[in-house]
């Protein structure tokens, strides 16, 4: 399964939000989420583009493997993932194996659906805000997701491929 | 935390059994295991004495990372596990990280509860039959586990200080 998945950024998020209600997008949720990024003990994954990440969403925590970006525009990539319990004995784990803690990014995200796209309006701390809209598809067909962030009033030159670990990096280092 | 533990061949199973019922210990659980074994990317861990392992219990799923071996004589190491689910997906991630499957051992346990010890019967396939004593314990005691196995019967000669997967390999290979 791939999951085809665009991000960018957003001077006003009120207006996205606006303009998704008006198009009859439905809230979902809206939670607080820190991820830790790992790397690799043998590979570098900035250089293979690749991300080990674990998410706590309140007493949920997930462990998510993505795979290298498969296209110039867009997010889309193989992503894996498993909903665990036992933060701190999962965090050990991962340091006995050598994987490197990178980066935390916290964030606020509110996430909306609208046909078959699931949209994430993020605040990420110390970043700004961002839109991200991901389809889960068999096939991979970017053009329907630019299409939709166009009618939402996103531009192509808003589109940010780097993810926010990326970002954050660019920034402090 | 250290889990202070000790293995023995055993060759009469039910012999041990009525020791155990005669000495008041209480019988907790039956199941079968399945135990999936990784190596790791970057370093053997046939030498330096680690294990990265998934269990299968039914329709539970426990990742457990186990430390080098710290005495002579007993299986004592450093212990970190936790609970998850989507197995496919989590052994997904871990061929993706270019941890290699090793070996599969299966084998039917039988859990019994006396004073402070947890007693493991085990059935392994292909391997036999043996017992396990495991304590958790702040401190290092190991002689109190060996002490205890001489009071079931279980002489120091018949310990094992061999993993099964060790066991399984030095067989099939």
């Amino acid at each position: 399964m791939l999951e085809i998945e665009a991000k960018a950024r957003v001077s006003n998020q009120e207006k996205i939000k606006s303009k998704l209600i008006e198009l009859g997008a439905k809230f979902l949720k809206k939670e607080e989420q820190e991820d830790i990024y790992f790397n690799h003990p043998a590979r570098d994954f900035a250089k293979s583009d690749e991300a080990l990440r674990m998410r706590k969403i309140g007493k949920n925590f997930y462990l998510t493997y993505k795979g290298p970006k498969l296209d110039k525009l867009t997010k889309t990539r193989e992503e894996h993932e498993f909903k665990f319990s036992g933060f701190e004995e999962a965090k050990e784990i991962l340091n006995k194996l050598k994987f490197r803690e990178v980066a935390t990014i916290r964030k606020q995200r509110e996430y909306y659906a609208l046909q078959n796209f699931i949209i994430a309006l993020d605040e990420v701390e110390g970043l700004g805000s961002f839109i991200e809209v991901e389809k889960k598809a068999e096939h991979y067909t970017p053009e329907e997701i630019i299409s939709f962030l166009k009618k939402l009033g996103v531009a192509e030159g808003s589109l940010e491929r780097r993810s926010y670990l990326e970002l954050v990096l660019a920034k402090y280092t």
